[in-house]
């Protein structure tokens, strides 16, 4: 699975995104560094970002929506390397849920990731080459710090929202503790305040996988124009499982057999679940960088809010006016209704304004990114409510939005 | 973690150990071939087993544990590779719950495995290296039909219970299936008709990740004097991460960091549940072989003991007269309760005589490898009563034993 001929132009392809990516980019210099939580200014850095809809005049209609693990800033265009929808384009766009016609969308490529924004695939400018592990780990807070940074370079001063999922969900409440005045609204989807201990093993597992391979060369791969295809192919293999529930792997593939009448006694994919997870592990390799993996897996395990507020989550939102929209998924079992829950207590405490839905779903942990109309429903509600307000709606225009849903 | 010098040792004694086992073996010449599911007769073959206990005059007081799918025949003896005590000892002794001041119990090395009985590891015949993937596949049912051979030799024509958990559970069920008349009572824990799609999954996580280590070489690594160790030892961790729970990781290590008070910024083991992980993949493999591993958890997936009656579970147990003890234990994920569930409707529908519990333990599914106090209680129970119904253990005796419990 190392670089083969069909691969090569996506191999540069992927490295020029990450220096040079095909969407918008903000470039900070030396007097503009980023302080990272590792105790190291990050400079000069860049944050690679999609914008969707008009700001309106007060500035007061941006949403912004943080992606997850592995997501990038085209959440709802074509993705420049794999040429496929955006991520969340049946959440975001013009009269979907986040509705591009109303709201000004803006989703930038997380810190440490591959798309563009400075992570380890950048090149270091003190080297010329790949930062590989020389760039400094980054927390879910260094994400959000550089995303503040980009909105003001945006002249945006209060989001209406943030919304985000998994990892996307993490960024959503880190904004709601670290600026509380700078956010109107927040709508947490499939997440919790801190990874698990069973999430963290995981994600260990993957970087394990990543770092056994030969080709990952102690982080140097790029340098040597190789890839660690198969050990992060077998990565994602075990991401995904994770993303999936029983129900739903049970539904859509059962023990049903790939092409064949009977099993062949050997270790080809003889299940369909086989042949989909390699799908899943080699398509995966071909949009993103090994290191970048390791950095934001990472930057996950780290997350513990509490733990910034001498271990009550509930400081974290001491006097927080943000209204907040809380979902989990009843088959999520990598970020169960309990972790939701956790917030939901602590946003009660401090006596936050909150909404909470458990959403009735088969599909796990990914239910977020899927058809799932009464989260849609849901995510439309709640900002329809927020929008009229916080005036952004006239009342007329708002109920004829509301219907739509 | 290829070869180092500390371990030349162990690999050469796990070498021995496939051939020469530390364990009593019986080997089966070219005229008593074992003929396979996949269609071909396995000849010469071998089985290595340890006995515990005393067989009656009656031949009736037998008990066959089937270890799960990284178990041995050392169920309560010192492991010879690893220098620890027996798996089960706490299950398999004098006094335990399978009492071998009463009973004679056998637990035998499956097919396929690598302590003794034929397996990818084992020398082929025919060329005087190791099998590697020249081994023909197996399945549950070749294994029991293996120990069925074993039996025979051991002049035993009905066990007097068939007791296993995990893989050692399918084992168990397929016993029943195909020697109905041969097994009085079987205790199956923790285990199912079928290997789900997501337990499928997991099991190709790991498969990758052993065949994705350029030390596997093919599966001829044995040739070459090298071993996938790196490739292994993800498997394992993946796998190790299943057998756990949710529940039992976050109270066994919940985000605590492994001696120091934060985080390093870097990949190390920065949390205790990353150094545990890691010293499971580490430890594992030391002690097993590779393809080994790829050929037991082959034989896990493709059991579907449903599949071989038309699709209809009860039609296994059809006119069974055997005394059926199901387990299953509340956090189990890898063999939630519902499977349990399938297997003993199914023998309901058959008219099977079956009792039913589902431990309530926060242990995930190695609780039946613990201690836990409900499991041993029902073992007891269920082999007392069996035993004094066979009229093994006279009424007053089988009291004094019951008392213990």
């Amino acid at each position: 699975m190392t670089s083969q001929d069909g691969d090569a132009l996506t191999d540069a392809a992927r490295l020029r995104e990450a220096d040079e990516p095909s969407s918008p980019v903000i470039r900070f210099g030396k007097d503009k560094p980023l302080r990272l939580d590792a105790g190291v200014d990050l400079a000069p850095w860049q944050i690679a970002y999609q914008t969707y809809g008009t700001l309106n005049e007060d500035r007061s209609n941006a949403i912004l929506v943080c992606h997850a693990l592995t997501g990038d800033q085209y959440v709802a265009s074509t993705n420049p390397l794999t040429g496929k929808p955006g991520w969340w384009s049946m959440m975001v766009g013009p009269g979907r849920p986040i509705d591009t016609d109303r709201f000004f969308v803006i989703c930038a490529n997380v810190l440490g990731g591959c798309m563009g924004t400075t992570g380890p695939a950048s090149t270091n400018p003190e080297t010329g080459k790949p930062y590989a592990l020389d760039m400094p780990l980054v927390t879910i807070r260094d994400m959000v710090r550089s995303q503040a940074m980009l909105i003001d370079e945006l002249g945006i001063d209060t989001l209406f929202a943030v919304v985000g999922g998994s990892m996307g969900g993490m960024q959503v409440l880190q904004w709601a503790a670290s600026y509380p005045d700078r956010l109107f609204s927040a709508a947490v989807l499939c997440s919790g305040a801190r990874h698990s201990s069973q999430n963290i093993a995981f994600h260990e597992v993957g970087r394990q996988a990543v770092m056994a391979d030969p080709d990952w060369c102690h982080g140097k791969y790029l340098e040597y124009d190789v890839r660690p295809a198969k050990g992060l192919a077998v990565a994602r293999m075990a991401a995904h499982v994770t993303y999936m529930s029983d129900q739903s792997l049970h539904r859509k593939f059962g023990r049903s057999l790939q092409d064949r009448e009977h099993v062949t006694f050997g270790f080809d994919a003889d299940f369909q679940i086989e042949s989909y997870l390699r799908h899943q592990g080699m398509s995966f390799v071909d949009r993103f960088d090994a290191n970048s993996y390791l950095y934001v897996t990472r930057a996950m395990d780290y997350f513990d809010l509490a733990a910034d507020y001498g271990g009550v989550l509930a400081h974290a939102f001491k006097g927080s006016k943000t209204r907040f929209c809380i979902a989990s998924v009843t088959s999520d079992w990598l970020f169960p209704t309990s972790e939701s829950r956790a917030v939901v207590h602590a946003l009660n405490a401090a006596a936050g304004n909150v909404s909470f839905v458990e959403i009735d779903s088969p599909r796990g942990h990914d239910a977020f990114l899927l058809n799932e109309p009464e989260l849609f429903t849901m995510v439309r509600g709640f900002l329809t409510g927020g929008a009229r307000s916080r005036g952004i709606l006239p009342p007329a225009l708002a109920d004829d939005w509301e219907a739509h849903s």
